[in-house]
């Protein structure tokens, strides 16, 4: 989590160096990339990596790139005794073939798949299987479900707290996306405003038909997020057309809920018509993943419980 | 707990008999308000209460009833050495004169308040100071606010273990109540369907001025419920309007929300137009209570933070 999103385009690994029981290496990718995490905790780790143990996120690759060698190379000739990984790289470059090549080498490989593991890498692993980012939709709402009284007036509807938190999502977002309605009705500003992060204030994507400034990209349909290059975090900030496009598209991973413990009674809803036939086609698709208060108001992310089609529903 | 509602018109009253660290009594307001928790604890404890300390949710009654002696003489009678309770008893005939009685009888008297305690008598305690039962509204919904399918679709929002968990809250309640609409389109059992609990079904409520059966009371406006003898709990099922106007007339003091995790993205609305003004007008009132699981959805129950005025808002 500590890479994300600023290793794009490579996916931000995690990896541990243990010895006698003691951390001995300890990294993660670094912005752009490059060194990846297995080299950047080696090198700590120096002469002691002989005979340790290596835990790393994601499969080492295989693969020598133009911009250096593989980390099964490297953790070969450091003499690493034993690998635990919890995902298999889906690069066809690697795919197995660096577990293969660290047994050949008489290194002992065990995979332990981990829940967290594949979470940290989501952004990745979407693209890789879906050739697409991975999407979170940001609703903050009252308790009844909407997102400003019936006169447009949705200062504030959540507290101090979970708007930083807000800030938070978006600086490990590789991109932030509205739709056209809001970029033009709110004029909103999309970036970090939290201190020491303002240089993380993501890339700008608008979903419309209309006209934007320079600096920020459009898209006019959600099933073109495939073609946001190096876009591995995607986080959609509305609004309610635009939630409710993307959910029909089938193209919402996790759901981010902010409710403050508030009662509205009528206004803007948070999500538009998504053209649901019965309750039965509502069910299973989401499952709570996590959930915490934020002052007075409650933080919950749901996950998709299905896997994404790519197909409209 | 165990006694509400049946201990009406009573207070449910929880009372415990602790000597040299063992319970010797425990008991609580036993169906129809007599015997009261004391008496029956003391009755438990026999000789041995002589010396004991007795624990109490509720201030010992001090006046003699035609229906049985005070808990304040049957404890001086027991030799009751030190007596804990929670909440100063707002009746009349004792608020504050049963703990004088108590000491002045030589018995160790301290009063230590708690929150649980407070809760567990909140319907005996509105009905004191608000000469009205404790409204709790119910709320069964989508994650973004919806009951029902625009078709009107609604069977069912909510799983098994949220309905099984409304049937035991309506256990615990006094009356039901519903809206005139919701009574003539849902033809609602308002029942209790938990094996063990068939006849703890409460009075049945419709808030119309249409025609209902003959068992089943109406009132006309909310503010009418004051008026509902006997009821300390009120439990409000709905639909919309009615959600509405119990809020609007500032009768809530507990919404329990179950939420299923599902998106409809339009359908019918929790709550009707309750005539806010301003989203400033919306904090403040609600706090977060209770949360919990129950099967795949999330219950949650808040409290209100404002004390009521009885005045619409």
């Amino acid at each position: 989590m500590r890479g994300r999103p600023l290793s794009r385009p490579n996916p931000s690994v995690g990896a541990v160096i243990v010895k006698h029981g003691k951390v001995i290496g300890r990294s993660w990718t670094q912005p752009g990339g490059r060194p990846h995490a297995e080299k950047m905790a080696l090198d700590q780790a120096g002469a002691c990596a002989k005979g340790a143990t290596l835990y790393a996120s994601l499969e080492p690759c295989a693969h020598v790139s133009e911009r250096g060698p593989s980390c099964s190379d490297a953790i070969i000739e450091a003499g690493i005794a034993k690998l635990v990984y919890a995902v298999t790289d889906p690069d066809p470059r690697t795919a197995g073939s660096g577990a293969e090549k660290l047994r050949a080498a008489g290194i002992k490989v065990s995979q332990m798949e981990n829940a967290a593991a594949t979470a940290s890498l989501s952004g990745y692993l979407t693209r890789q299987s879906g050739a697409r980012p991975f999407v979170t939709l940001k609703l903050a709402m009252s308790l009844d479900g909407f997102i400003a009284l019936p006169s447009g007036e949705s200062q504030w509807i959540t507290g101090e707290a979970s708007r930083a938190h807000v800030h938070s999502r978006r600086a490990q977002s590789d991109a932030i996306l509205v739709g056209g309605g809001t970029w033009r009705g709110d004029l909103p500003r999309l970036d970090v405003r939290l201190e020491g992060l303002e240089n993380r204030s993501p890339q700008r994507i608008v979903l419309t038909r209309g006209v934007v400034p320079d600096d920020v990209k459009i898209i006019n349909r959600p099933e073109q997020i495939g073609s946001l290059e190096d876009v591995q975090y995607l986080y959609v900030e509305g609004g309610a057309e635009t939630a409710a496009s993307f959910l029909k598209a089938d193209l919402v991973d996790r759901m981010e809920l902010y409710r403050a413990p508030i009662i509205l009674g009528s206004g803007r809803s948070a999500i538009s018509d998504i053209g649901l036939g019965t309750l039965a086609d509502a069910h299973g698709r989401w499952m709570l993943a996590d959930q915490r208060m934020l002052g007075s108001d409650t933080y919950e992310a749901y996950d998709r419980v299905r896997p994404s089609t790519g197909e409209g529903n």
